[in-house]
């Protein structure tokens, strides 16, 4: 079994963000040699996540104010969590939601993805650097 | 290390469906003769979800209820999504809350399941062929 | 390819709870003896959840007020599945929220683990013995 192992750094400019790193991921998975297996992406913050879904900018914002919606980042009071002096309590839900991590198949080389599948890293608590772990194993 | 990687196509007659799909998994891990491993199953598009949960038409039904309040079809106007000419922004936001794969353990040549886990294929915008991915890795 | 399975054993006093289990995969992970791998942590019930989130009781009991509004466990008559007899609709749903497994990266023989990240087992419908498994595969 042979395994490659990369971290990805993010320091997004706004609070919330949503970034397409599937060509991150092709190329290392494509570094790795690895022709049979599966490939883990995850998110090692607590407040940001990996998921998979559409690159169009419409669902994205859709998105965007569906977590808004169901966990709002004000009232800052609303959350027990922010009483240790942080402001990310909605954060650490959105991300929940939204998922940790995905384990996608690596099928003679490349990642196996249906026509629309694309690997994005969602920022909840951005403007600082923030890291995302990349573990292909197989053979 | 062994692994076997099959494609299973589904064309529902509603827009939104739940299919019992574990009987299928384990025959491909049989096939796949591995004893020690793990299973992943996923869907290929992203307007549909593998989840694991109870085979009971009251709580497919509930699951169903709680996705429609959630993120409601109509009106198709709600999601910036639909701008585009489509009208499956809510399968989007669905398919997100249920999830896009699972990952099973394979122990003994078998699906290493607790007593009422059964795998579905959850469908939110069908009338048309979608696939589900499933690849086992192991010995 | 080496492989290790073990299976942990809940029992919570009160209906719902939070449980860091952290230490336990650890443990197993050093047990195994896999340098290079990956460990999936799932709840064997469909009731309860496994998830990656901050060890902050505050923000535990963010997660329990977020779901106890989308997802009530009362009335028991709002959900379909409490025809059958059962209470446990509502747990149901909860644990869809927050995920049945989480996949972790093995690295150097350890958990591939960001700052705060910490795994919890998180219970929907208590008060009697349930599993979670642990498998470790890698080399």
């Amino acid at each position: 079994m042979k395994s490659q192992t990369e971290y990805l750094t993010f320091n997004t400019k706004s609070r919330r963000d949503y970034i397409n790193i599937t060509g991150k991921i092709e190329e290392i998975v494509r570094k790795s040699g690895i022709q049979e297996g599966i490939c883990l992406v995850n998110a090692m913050h607590i407040t940001s996540s990996v998921y998979i879904n559409d690159a169009e900018s419409g669902l994205i914002q859709d998105f965007d104010d569906f977590l808004e919606e169901l966990a709002p980042h004000e009232p800052i009071s609303k959350y027990r969590h922010n009483r240790t002096g942080e402001d990310n309590g909605d954060a650490h839900i959105k991300r929940t939601i939204m998922g940790r991590e995905v384990v996608v198949a690596v099928t003679k080389g490349r990642l196996d993805f249906g026509p629309w599948e694309q690997i994005y890293y969602a920022e909840f608590d951005g403007r600082r650097p923030k890291r995302v772990l990349v573990k292909v194993i197989g053979e």
